[in-house]
């Protein structure tokens, strides 16, 4: 039986993507093999991959100033590709620091040599916000930040209106979860398990002009501008979580019907979670300043630790997972990525009324 | 209909594998949910991962003097973390270059900025056989090696008997296709797509003595220390290409019965095609030294280029695939990697022996 998945990520994959994948598994668009046993250079796989690729530019609109390319390593490598191919060593680069991720990338940029500055961050209200003032360094590479921070349930509603470099960012926990203006944006990317697909495949937009500047003292497979010239076949790439992904966008633009009307769902989804933590009289806490709220993950505390340990406890007993907190900061936390559906969020919502009642 | 697959890579893989993957798509382990959508902190895949590792150890013979690590980005991302993990910059280390993915290496620890150099290379005749004799460098910190050049169709019967520095192996193209003595190595590797799993995961063993000397001033996702220390989980693995290749170990230690009884059917495959390639008075002709022939990659040349194109096609429309050689060097190729069965290999003697009475 399937479960309510509300797992931080890997996340929720919608059914029809794996009944395909699972359909297909023996026999893969008539080759005789699964696509994982395909050559990545037969015409079926490359027309796969330019579907996938296509569909997403669709999805988020880009035109042919985008290159869009498949990476590995997730965030975690971009977090250092970002740094060597648009700092490089004494590189200036301005970082805004809403959590766990942003300090990571920021860490990484000094690793790789860079002289990465903050223009903003919000650790001294433990993260609960995102910052909407900023100290920018006119000599920046770039401005880096975090879309949506899983951790701490908060989310970015208006970027930066002017930044003094293009503006990078990591989407991995709301990729694809709403219509964005993408105006500022020099590159985007997502690792694929939270809204996408299988962890194992980073998707990554960036503008040519951008990858036009990058360094080329790089690494090969850390190098934004040979995974361009390559079409992301330098080498074997993730085939199975690039199809995966493909599968999705697929679904997202063909069945659920693009990014505003997942945005609608989304919407409603945050909205009911966090109207019933709000009409609770304390008894559930919000852990985000309203303004901040993330409509992917929504964090929030019971009044007890044993409370809380009990409630993922029930939770569990009667089919919903993933409630747990991210390890570094407790608490409880549903993700509502794309695929996770309206009727898990109000099983959910129902059985927090009735956890409250017996032990409110 | 399932085909013959001799995919130079991605390659064939167990069909008893595909079938398991197939079957618990939408509910794996009693979760609920496919292992794509499972958290990676669960127990469950803890214990997958934990499984896959315990299996790979038995296979090959790895006590707890070696780590065993999932890495991503394939053996190009393993060019780059050898030469900056254990050279440096203007580190010295000793490269024996047999075909196209040593000489991608050997670049790839200059992009490092390390001094790689050649104790032996097979270059002056086309990459045609195994060098034998090695002017080593004392000072090296390690010796790097392709144990298997699935472009040329060759591979180390013996490897050097006395290196000065610990070898480094890129075993991609016949990673457990054969018990091995890796008394005088320090690190082996293989991406996953040939002979393992789905592209997506490399699998690295490396001597943690070894790993103890690695610099440290490189990039986290780039670094074996920090590989070693998560237990491959600094950030989120890819699951499902360590789950597939985790069912591949399973299906070779259990059904297939370890690396000595692998190695006797890869061996009788090999030996049946070499056997008709040589007994066909010259019309199939072998391009590797007799000495240096690979198990895993057969290739091999017909009288013309034409005929090479009309023999690929009819192996095609009889259903097996994946014959013609690397882009880099035309001709033909039949990988036999551990998942090609023995019928398939029968079925491409039988119409070699039907195509030459037609066209010889």
């Amino acid at each position: 039986m399937r479960v309510a998945n509300f797992n931080g990520g890997p996340g929720a994959l919608p059914v029809e993507v794996l009944e395909e994948a699972a359909r297909d598994m023996l026999d893969w668009n008539n080759t005789g093999m699964s696509i994982m046993e395909n050559s990545h250079r037969t015409k079926e796989v490359m027309a796969m991959a330019e579907q996938a690729q296509a569909d997403l530019r669709s999805l988020l609109g880009l035109d042919d100033s985008w290159a869009v390319i498949f990476c590995q390593g997730g965030a975690s490598l971009q977090f250092a590709m970002i740094a060597l191919n648009f700092a490089g060593p004494g590189g200036r680069c301005d970082y805004i620091n809403t959590g766990l991720w942003s300090t990571k990338a920021y860490k990484e940029a000094q690793i790789c040599g860079a002289k990465p500055r903050l223009a903003a961050t919000s650790e001294e209200d433990d993260f609960t916000y995102i910052p909407d003032a900023f100290d920018f360094d006119p000599e920046a590479k770039y401005v880096y930040l975090t879309a949506n921070n899983t951790v701490r349930g908060t989310q970015w509603k208006h970027f930066p209106p002017n930044p003094p470099a293009p503006l990078v960012a990591d989407m991995s926990s709301e990729f694809l979860s709403r219509p964005l203006d993408l105006t500022h944006f020099g590159l985007i990317y997502a690792g694929a398990q939270k809204n996408v697909g299988p962890a194992g495949v980073t998707v990554v937009a960036l503008k040519r002009e951008l990858a036009d500047k990058a360094r080329l003292d790089v690494p090969s497979m850390l190098s934004y501008p040979i995974y361009i010239k390559n079409d992301s076949m330098y080498n074997t790439p993730p085939v199975w979580s690039i199809y995966v992904a493909g599968l999705t966008f697929k679904w997202l633009k063909n069945t659920i019907g693009g990014l505003a009307a997942i945005e609608t769902l989304n919407r409603a989804k945050s909205e009911a979670l966090y109207q019933a933590i709000d009409g609770s009289q304390g008894f559930y806490r919000g852990t985000a300043r309203a303004a901040s709220r993330s409509n992917m993950n929504v964090t929030f505390r019971l009044p007890s630790e044993d409370l809380e340990k009990k409630f993922k406890k029930e939770a569990q007993d009667e089919g919903m997972v993933g409630l747990g907190g991210h390890r570094s900061v407790g608490g409880l936390r549903a993700s509502l990525y794309n695929a996770v559906n309206q009727e898990w969020v109000k099983k959910l919502i129902d059985f927090m009324a009735e956890f409250q009642r017996k032990n409110g």
